[in-house]
């Protein structure tokens, strides 16, 4: 076991609040002995969730935080003002090297508005990229960036793949993983003028495995590991992927319930069925690490339960363990 | 039934040219009284191919072209070189107004290419955008642009508003198309500076029934009729369509194959699960018009058979009835 890891937890954050958040920190701490864990939000209310389990009070401790961010403020507005919010009181604990990381379900708008402005970037990352672990044929691939910085440089995208090649590698455990640009043709000539002008920069980074463009078509095959896009078309396939994912399921189930024939069919599928689905669940694949701060922020679905948190949690635990900021550090200095 | 209407087929084009275009045309005179056929392409291929059906001749002709362009070739090194190709040959009698529309499963980027160089633009649109149509819950929903034009401007953007609505109202029938531009979020202020250009243009517009955004999650649920975005995230979002629903699917045929059981509700479920999937395939949803063209672009899928060659000179038969293209020079000139 490495040294002691220090997680951050926003007890306020997400639809399952703040039950979630505190079954997860505690099921962790069950699990991983150099774990310890700081409880953000408001202290009466963590209190009486605690005060159903049993755990190791060494470990656990609570941050009081009288504010929540609700998932419909607007997130610059919320961040500036609300200095007494989880959010806000969680990362500025990371800010101050008091944790290692900080996890949260809340609003995402927030999560990123607060990543800039109160954590801060790593001297050199010119942007900070959400990148999410997507579902595919082989396994999960990072979509970065799926933020909220629209109008991205060639120069932040090239960044991105660096760090999202980092992730990949000592996170996920892909060894030399597959770096592709999001374009519509497989040519590099093909491409609108950020990715023609991102395309070239790649082809000369020695220090990632660029295998050039991905059409759409090709993510969900998982023909690369780390999928690099401005956060519009980031956000465009994330979105997609949920809301086409789902309504094809619903379309299936009132198929299924068309005939007498298919009633029948679907009562002996399903469990097989519901299997497939869970592994093309986007809300399955852990947290969304928010990449090139000074200290981690990883940020969970918004209907997280206790086993999504958990999961975002030991996330965390591997990129405190394997020092991915180090690396990014020295990653992104040499030229 | 109203006056004719002059199709011209491309004979060679699509991976089951020659038999699936000349079967299709042959089957829509069949069908259809107050239509005529050109076939373009080699003529002893052609004759072989029309050898096997009985068929009203006084409505069919062949125009001869020696050449093909392949789906590999650079399109407009392709369209510029081979005059004598069906494609170039086809849309020449359009342009010269020796026919109403033009119908190929050829190379995308040369129909494309060859739409602006060759058939040309309505005097005042600035862009011809391909339209195709993509399935949702609720029907079939126009994703305009998705051609090869990316890094376009907010004027461009309105344009294809206003011709995707004339589009959906006279050939797909539906009252008061309700037209949303693809975006982050659901606030006018989101977005990046091309949707924030355009949001406030289209407010403005009295002629079409503008709704907002709408995020890439709620596309498939039907959410609007004329979905407008620039090429480059519409190809995004078309070719994710198209290899999402495949990954899918080849996924949930492996997880019915898993177990006994659920393959025994597999051979219950079969042909429910298919005409469910039939009503979610892109390449079920007819041909893509390519519009603002002087004289009506079809391009219909490569892997098309004779059933969709048929659809997509239907649709042009209903362009041509309704004459859109005047209805698109009367709109896009009032300011």
């Amino acid at each position: 076991m490495g040294s002691m890891i220090k997680v951050v937890v926003d007890a306020m954050g997400g639809d399952n609040a703040p039950e979630a958040p505190i079954k997860g920190a505690v099921d962790a701490l069950d699990e991983i002995s150099n774990l310890s864990i700081v409880l953000a939000g408001r202290t009466d209310d963590i209190n009486r969730e605690l005060g159903k389990y049993t755990y190791d009070k060494e470990r656990i401790s609570i941050v009081h935080a009288d504010d929540v961010i609700g998932f419909d403020e607007p997130p610059v507005m919320a961040i500036r003002k609300k200095k007494n919010s989880s959010i806000v009181t969680g990362m500025n604990l990371v800010k101050h090297g008091d944790a290692d990381a900080f996890v949260s379900a809340g609003s995402t708008g927030a999560i990123l508005v607060g990543g800039q402005f109160v954590v801060g970037r790593i001297k050199g990352v010119e942007r900070s990229p959400l990148a999410p672990l997507i579902p595919t044929a082989k396994g999960p691939a990072l979509l970065i960036d799926c933020g909220a910085n629209v109008d991205a440089k060639a120069s932040h995208l090239v960044q991105f793949a660096k760090m999202g090649s980092i992730y990949m590698k000592y996170v996920a455990g892909v060894k030399n993983p597959r770096v592709a640009i999001v374009n519509i043709g497989a040519e590099e000539e093909k491409g609108n003028a950020l990715v023609k002008a991102t395309y070239p920069l790649l082809k000369e980074c020695t220090d990632i495995n660029f295998i050039g463009s991905i059409e759409a078509r090709d993510i969900p095959k998982g023909d690369a590991d780390v999928i690099v896009c401005e956060a519009f078309v980031g956000n465009v396939i994330l979105k997609l992927y949920e809301g086409l994912a789902s309504t094809l399921m619903s379309k299936i189930k009132e198929g299924l319930m068309s005939t007498v024939r298919s009633k029948m069919g679907a009562v002996l599928i399903k469990p097989a069925l519901k299997k497939t689905l869970k592994q093309f669940d986007t809300s399955e694949q852990g947290g969304a690490p928010l990449l090139g701060l000074n200290g981690l922020v990883v940020k969970a679905h918004g209907s997280s339960g206790s086993l999504e948190i958990k999961q975002a949690i030991k996330q965390c635990l591997q990129f405190g363990e394997e020092k991915i900021n180090e690396k990014i550090k020295e990653n992104l200095t040499i030229e």
